[in-house]
C-alpha cells in the first residue's frame, strides 16, 4: 500500500452569502445592541452556516477520546511513564478522570477509541478497541513513527469512527504518553518552524528534562529532515491517535458537523487534516489556547482564535469540553432570543 | 438620615492555611498532571475556602439582576432611549432575553429586581417590585444622583433581597439605560482616572456621541469634584441598581456564598463593596472582560482575573451566566475526580 491508496472525504466549504445575511440579520434584530453578544455572535454564525440554517441546534454530542503509545516515549520526554496510557484509558472509562467528569457534567456522550495502546485494556461499552500496532507507534527520533500502511489504517479507523457516530457535532479530545512530542514535531516540519520554539513541558517536563526533550526533537528532525509530505510528515513524526484525528475531522467536515478542538495535540492533527482540505477549518471551533508553549503558534498557523485561556495542558479533550456550553449558549442566541419586535422594545436611535 | 446610619454586613477573608494545604494536597493528587488544570485549579481552591470544604458544591444558583433608571440618560449618553429599562426587563421576565435564555440554559433561577425604573413593570412571579424612587436618579450631570437617604434605602435592599434567597451562590446583572455612564464615573473617582479612560461605548456609541458622553461626564466629575467618601461618590455618580448590587455582594460575602460578577457595571459595584470592606473580593469570581473601554482599568484595581473575554458588551448578567458552568466544572474537579491512589495510576517520575 502506498500513500497514494489513500482517500480523504471531501470537504465543502461553509461560506453561502446569502444565508449569512439572514443570520447577521437575526443576530443584529435580536434584543440587544448589534454586537453586543461579542464573539457568542461570531460563533452563532459559524454554527448556523455550518448547519445551514438561522436557528442551528447541537445534536449528541460526542466526545471521541482517541488514545495510543508512542515509541519516542522509551526516550524520557515525558515526565509520566508509558503504562500511564492505559491507566488513564482505564480511568476515563471508569468516570475518574477530568474528561468524564466534564462530559458527565455536560451530558456529552464518551468513547475512548484505543488506535494502538502497547497493553491490553480491559473491555468496556464506550472503549472501541482497533489496536492498528499493539506495541504503540515506532520511535520517530530513529525511524517513522507509523509505515505508510499503519497510517492509512489510522486515518481510516478515524473516518469510520465518526461514521458510527449519532449527532451532529464531535469533540476531539486524546490520550498517550509522548504526544506532546508527535505534536511539537508535526507544528515544525510543516510550518517550518524550530523545533525548540516547538518544544514545551508536556505533562511537566522542566530545566534539563525539558532540554533532554528538546535534544530527542531535534534529532527527530534530523531523521526526517527530507519527509515533505503532509501524509509522509504525518506518518514519520505523527502517532496513531493523531492520524485517527486527522480522519475524523476531516469525515465530521464532510459531514457538516460541529467540530470541537481540544489543544495542542488535537490541534496538530488539526493543523495536518488542513494540509489535506484546509476547508475543515471552517466546521472547528478551537476551544482554548493551552499553556503548552507551541500552542499559540499553532494556533497562529490556522488562523485559530480560541475560546478559553485557561491555562490548561491536561488534553484528553478537557479543554474542548470546558467549552462545550459557550458552544451551545451561541445556538440558543440565535434560536431562543426574542427579536425586538417580537419583544416590543424600542431600537436604538 | 446620614452616611452614619449605613449599617453593612461583616465580611470576613476566606484565608485558611490549613484548608488550603488540604484542598491544594486533594487537587494535586487527582489524576492529572500537578497544576495542569490551569486556573480551572485556582477558581476550585476558592471554591473550598469559600464553603470551607476540600468538596465544594453550589447549590441553588440565583441570578438578581438589579434595575433602575438614571436621570443622567437625558443627557443622550445612551444609545437607545430610557424607555429600553422598562421594555427590557419586561423581556428579560417573559424569556426572551440573552440573560433569560442563558439562565434557562444552565438551570439558574432569574429574579428582577425593580429598584427605580421610571415606568411601571408588569408584575411577575420572578419581579422583586421595591421603587426606592420612582422616576429613577437624578440627572448626576448637576446633581447628587441618590440622596444619601436613598443610597442607604438601595443598599439596604439588596442586603434583603440576598436574605431571601436560597442556595449559597448569587450572580450578579444589571439593567439601566445609561448606567455605563454611572460606572465609568465610579471608577474615575475611586480609582483616580481621567474620565475619557474610564468612558467606553456602553450600548454603541461612537464618534461624535462618545464625544458628547465624555463631555457630558466630564461634567458630573466637575459637579461632585469634592466628593470623596466612597459612600458619597456611589450616592453622587452611582445608581439605585448599583448602590443594590454593593450591598447585594456584601451580605452575599458575609454569608460566605460566591459572588460571579458580570460586566463593566456590575464591577464597579464591587469596586465600591471593596472600599467598605476589601474581603469581598475574596468571594468574587470576575467572569469575563468586556468590550467596554474602562473594564480593564477595572479590574486592574481590584487585582480581578476575568475568566473569559469574549468581547460582551451586553450587561444583564449574559457574562456571568456564560462562565457558569466553568465555576460548576472547577468544583465538579475537586469533588468527583479520582486520585492516583484511587484509579491506580501511576504518578510522575
Amino acid at each position: 500500500m502506498t500513500a497514494s491508496s489513500l482517500s480523504l472525504p471531501v470537504v465543502l466549504p461553509i461560506e453561502n452569502s446569502a444565508l449569512h445575511k439572514k443570520i447577521q440579520h437575526a443576530l443584529d434584530t435580536k434584543t440587544k445592541p448589534v454586537g453586543s453578544l461579542g464573539r457568542l455572535e461570531a460563533l452563532a454564525l459559524q454554527m448556523g452556516l455550518i448547519f445551514n440554517t438561522t436557528t442551528p441546534e447541537l445534536k449528541q454530542a460526542q466526545m471521541l477520546v482517541f488514545a495510543a503509545d508512542h515509541g519516542i516515549a522509551k526516550n524520557g520526554v515525558s515526565a509520566f511513564p508509558q503504562e500511564v496510557t492505559w491507566q488513564m484509558a482505564d480511568n476515563i472509562l471508569q468516570g475518574g478522570a477530568a474528561i468524564s467528569v466534564l462530559c458527565k457534567q455536560h451530558n456529552i456522550d464518551l468513547t475512548l477509541i484505543d488506535c494502538a495502546i502497547a497493553q491490553p485494556v480491559a473491555p468496556h461499552p464506550h472503549l472501541i478497541s482497533k489496536k492498528i500496532n499493539p506495541n504503540g507507534s515506532a520511535d520517530a527520533s530513529v525511524a517513522a513513527a507509523m509505515t505508510t500502511q499503519e497510517c492509512i489504517e489510522a486515518i481510516g479507523l478515524g473516518i469510520e469512527t465518526v461514521q458510527s457516530m449519532p449527532g451532529n457535532c464531535i469533540l476531539l479530545g486524546e490520550l498517550g504518553i509522548g504526544n506532546t512530542s508527535s505534536a511539537a514535531l508535526l507544528l515544525a516540519k510543516i510550518a517550518n518552524l524550530p523545533i525548540e520554539e516547538c518544544t514545551g513541558a508536556g505533562t511537566g517536563m522542566q530545566g534539563e528534562a525539558l532540554q533532554h526533550k528538546i535534544n530527542v526533537l531535534s534529532q527527530a528532525i534530523s531523521t526526517h529532515a527530507h519527509v515533505n509530505t503532509p501524509f509522509d510528515v504525518l506518518a514519520a513524526v505523527g502517532g496513531f491517535e493523531i492520524a485517527a484525528m486527522v480522519g475524523a475531522a476531516l469525515e465530521a467536515a464532510k459531514q457538516r458537523r460541529v467540530i470541537v478542538v481540544d489543544g495542542f495535540v488535537v490541534s496538530s492533527a488539526i493543523l495536518v487534516a488542513a494540509q489535506f482540505n484546509p476547508h475543515v477549518l471552517d466546521y472547528c471551533i478551537f476551544s482554548h489556547r493551552s499553556f503548552e508553549r507551541g500552542h499559540q503558534l499553532m494556533l497562529e498557523q490556522m488562523n485559530a482564535k480560541p475560546l478559553l485561556q485557561m491555562d490548561l495542558r491536561l488534553g484528553e479533550g478537557s479543554g474542548a469540553a470546558l467549552a462545550w456550553p459557550i458552544i451551545e449558549s451561541s445556538c440558543f442566541i440565535l434560536s431562543k432570543m426574542a427579536s425586538f419586535s417580537e419583544a416590543k422594545v424600542s431600537t436604538a436611535f
